[in-house]
């Protein structure tokens, strides 16, 4: 069993960006720059945005972090993204969900610029990730495509169950291992919450992708010997040993999985680093204007 | 067995629209007009042109066909989109495809405004159809949809095998399957020319969608005691009993599927007349505006 180590692979990735982005600048170039706006005080937004910040510091960018309370209005927030489409200096920006009830993040995300969408939520964006055109692909399923690239996993006509149909990590990963690509080519299961055989259907992949947000839902009967499990959940469960009170719990009961898997990722330490490095790979797209002009 | 009519059914709804135009137009309204632009003598292409510009009739909508040569330049072409685009009489509009080699058939669809995209081409459109948004759905899987909504077939929970990944039948099938919706919410698996354990995949769907262009491709034997079969296939066979010395062949063994099945769709009638009827649907949501402003 070999256990994918998404810290490391993220802190490789992060050093080719920096290397790169010195180059660029070394030349003349533009610095990328991610702008980020975050509402409220969620905690685990917070950290994240936290995180993105730092990452964007590893590899050499320019970050600016706008801050509102959680009582902005829907049109304050709009006119911030319009000024962001419009400044530019921004190369890429985010709006960090979820946003406060009274704010439509439909209406939000369709008024970022494609073309900064580094988050790639944007229909335009989604789009074109469907079709197989160059975009801004969402962060998690972009940095699971990642690991399985460089820890050369065959997907070619392997059967991938995906667990979850969520926007923005089980039907962007269903579109990217059904791909024409390597990775990518895989006969692609998506199973939900409605699925009478979701236990047949794990019990017969090769690769288990887990986005279904249940503490330990994949169990060892529901994998075969020698499968790739990815585990993309990260619940907060209470823990009274951890010093801010929780941990971070995967999809995957993973001590009694782990034993059965060719490759598996650990929570934390898989995808999780993966994705905020996928977001500095959109940022640099984005400032070499890779995709769009 | 039940043998999906849907000549039948889309009698019946070009008979509804029909009876809504005239509501529209009584009440003084707008009648909902489709354009249709062809390049070149394309036969098949021909042959849906005239059947789009005759459903139009019955359906009571206004129709322009707009021809051209097959030396049309892109530019020229492009020229004539961004016109209809503007042309506010214009609810919404098609360019026939497949276009000459020498024109881009993606750059032409995304000239079009989304807003006039009937075929529900448009990245946006495809991407709004992904995350279960509003949207002109593409005409084939809208018309498979239907016809599994008007014969009551139960897709909740279920195993949907589609064959074939194309962008305009097999990876919208697959997302209005897996949507939270009725018909959807099944469990949605995508088989392709790569895919290892297509057979067994196929042994084992409630319900099977072949839209993978090979004539026959699905025989007895891969379809299990009750199950739903929906037949997208439409090629081209020679056939010298046939006046015009083909025959329209699906991607189902019909003969011997048709007794273990549930429901079955027939070649020619079966999903074909959905199509057409599926882009009179969307022609009537753009002249009502039902969808964008």
């Amino acid at each position: 069993m070999t256990l994918i180590d998404g810290k490391a692979v993220s802190a490789q990735i992060k050093q080719e960006i920096a290397a790169e982005v010195e180059q660029i600048v070394a030349a003349g170039g533009k610095r990328p720059h991610l702008a980020a706006i975050l509402v409220g005080h969620d905690g685990g937004s917070e950290t994240y945005v936290a995180n993105k910040v730092k990452a964007c510091e590893a590899c050499g960018f320019k970050s600016t972090l706008i801050r509102y309370e959680a009582d902005i209005t829907e049109a304050e927030l709009i006119a911030k993204v319009e000024e962001l489409n419009q400044d530019v200096d921004v190369d890429g920006f985010i709006v960090q969900l979820p946003l406060p009830k009274h704010i439509s993040e439909q209406k939000v995300i369709e008024t970022i610029d494609y073309r900064k969408d580094v988050d790639g939520f944007h229909p335009i964006n989604v789009g074109r990730l469907a079709i197989g055109l160059p975009c801004y692909v969402s962060a998690t399923p972009n940095g699971i495509i990642e690991l399985l690239r460089r820890y050369n996993i065959e997907t070619s006509g392997k059967k991938c169950v995906v667990l979850g149909r969520s926007n923005i990590v089980g039907k962007p990963m269903a579109a990217l291992m059904m791909q024409k690509a390597t990775p990518g080519d895989a006969t692609v299961t998506v199973c939900h919450s409605h699925s009478h055989y979701l236990k047949k259907e794990c019990l017969e992949a090769d690769i288990i992708i887990a986005a279904i947000g249940k503490p330990n839902f994949v169990t060892a009967d529901m994998v075969k010997e020698g499968a790739v499990v990815i585990d993309v959940g990260t619940t907060r469960v209470p823990d009274a040993t951890k010093k801010n009170g929780f941990r971070l719990n995967g999809d995957v009961q993973f001590d009694e999985v782990a034993p059965k898997c060719s490759f598996i990722t650990p929570v934390p330490g898989g995808v999780g680093p993966m994705t905020i490095v996928s977001l500095m790979k959109n940022t640099l797209l984005a400032g070499k204007k890779a995709i769009y002009q």
